[in-house]
């Protein structure tokens, strides 16, 4: 007769967070296409007004959106091999790379046309250490974690480090989102701002499902009963590393 | 001969890590108050735009500065008895408190004077919604851990959202105080900020030190390094329980 092996489980409440996460996320980009689609004139490349508008699409489905899922995939995809669960990790950052940087593009490249100062506001510097500090945290994961080379103690002292600054970054990228928010409220909107003009309630209802998501986010991320279970080959693994080192086995990210 | 007692272990790295905090909260105050002081004519309370000036000072003492270390005490205090540092947790968080409401009526009243309209801002929405989430943790932080009547089991439960909504609303804080920042900065100084005028200087690097302020508080709560050690009496209590109730015992925030 058969062994019966058990299902993998997955935490009941986990399904209804990760769900809860995916709609917010996915009303930010909308929210954000309809705001600058239809109260900001809609998308071009032609260094006018409209190319500033792919600026904030770009990062907020970029920097927020693919950024925040790239760090639910090891919650996700908890019983699938780390190897692909990485992989997936990686890809989904890359995407959110290039549509970040396509983002930075547009807004200097409006300005430039425009003859429009650069790097003076508190947005723009928010927004350019965040952006930078990604850049690092991005070549320090795909050097520490996605080449064999890089021996299991440099990763397991890097990791703690990887996790917190993913989701710090995640929340300076959000904060620098709110304050691109308002600023272009206040040099759009301004007289009609003050009145609860609908696109200003619109733009702030994005904001707050701006924080929204990246509250849910962090909490999925932090919670011990979602935490990915080791599997039996990381098991296996981080036995034969305690015997060779002495040392508490990777703990999962 | 008496027997050798260890002096408790106080990690190498977390005296530099918190007296960084410190003296970052500290520059943040210091910076507001210069900014308001110096920049912005200083503080009355007459139902002028002196009077606004109370508002970011407040926000920025009570709900960045003594709020995070509020939440730094158990990391800081970490050999003396629970008790006295939930009583100082406590206090903290009472003073935070009664300083942001100071630092909200000082805006509501000079807005009543002035004729200008509430609430209609991202900074006014997110400082709300903080806010009244700050208020919600804080009472459900004195029911659940001051009264001696609730059940262990209850605390037990509730402490990991106490600590992770504990962040959250810092951050939460914090992104509202970089929306004020930006909205003050664009009602006040618009024609001279992309100039780079000193002022818009000045403010935006309160901005980012406020921002890392955030980051290091963020830090030290979450490594696992820096964690409160269980003293013997709650060893002895944390035994117990697990003998009454077959559970975990119940983790130090």
């Amino acid at each position: 007769m058969a062994e019966h092996v058990p299902a993998p489980r997955f935490p009941n409440r986990l399904g209804p967070l990760v769900g809860g996460s995916q709609a917010l996320g996915l009303a930010c980009v909308i929210i954000t296409g309809v705001w600058m689609g239809h109260f900001r004139g809609g998308f071009s490349w032609d260094g006018s007004l409209l190319e500033f508008n792919v600026h904030p699409l770009c990062m907020v489905l970029g920097l927020v959106f693919l950024y925040g899922d790239a760090i639910l995939v090891f919650r996700v995809f908890r019983h699938d091999s780390k190897r692909a669960v990485k992989i997936l990790h990686a890809v989904l950052h890359c995407t959110a790379l290039v549509i970040s940087i396509v983002g930075f593009v547009a807004v200097f490249h409006f300005h430039a046309k425009a003859s429009i100062p650069d790097m003076y506001s508190l947005h723009s510097w928010c927004g350019m250490v965040t952006f930078l500090l990604y850049l690092v945290q991005w070549l320090m994961g795909l050097g520490f974690f996605l080449f064999p080379c890089i021996m299991a103690q440099m990763r397991s002292w890097y990791l703690p480090l990887h996790v917190f600054f993913g989701l710090a970054l995640l929340a300076m990228a959000i904060a620098s989102c709110l304050l691109g928010i308002t600023e272009k409220l206040l040099f759009a909107i301004k007289p009609t701002y003050s009145k609860f003009a609908p696109e200003g309630i619109l733009a702030n209802s994005l904001g707050l499902l701006l924080v929204c998501f990246g509250v849910l986010v962090g909490y999925i991320v932090t919670q011990k009963e979602f935490k990915r279970p080791p599997n039996s080959e990381e098991e296996a693994l981080s036995v034969h590393f305690k015997m060779l080192t002495g040392m508490e086995g990777i703990s999962s990210p």
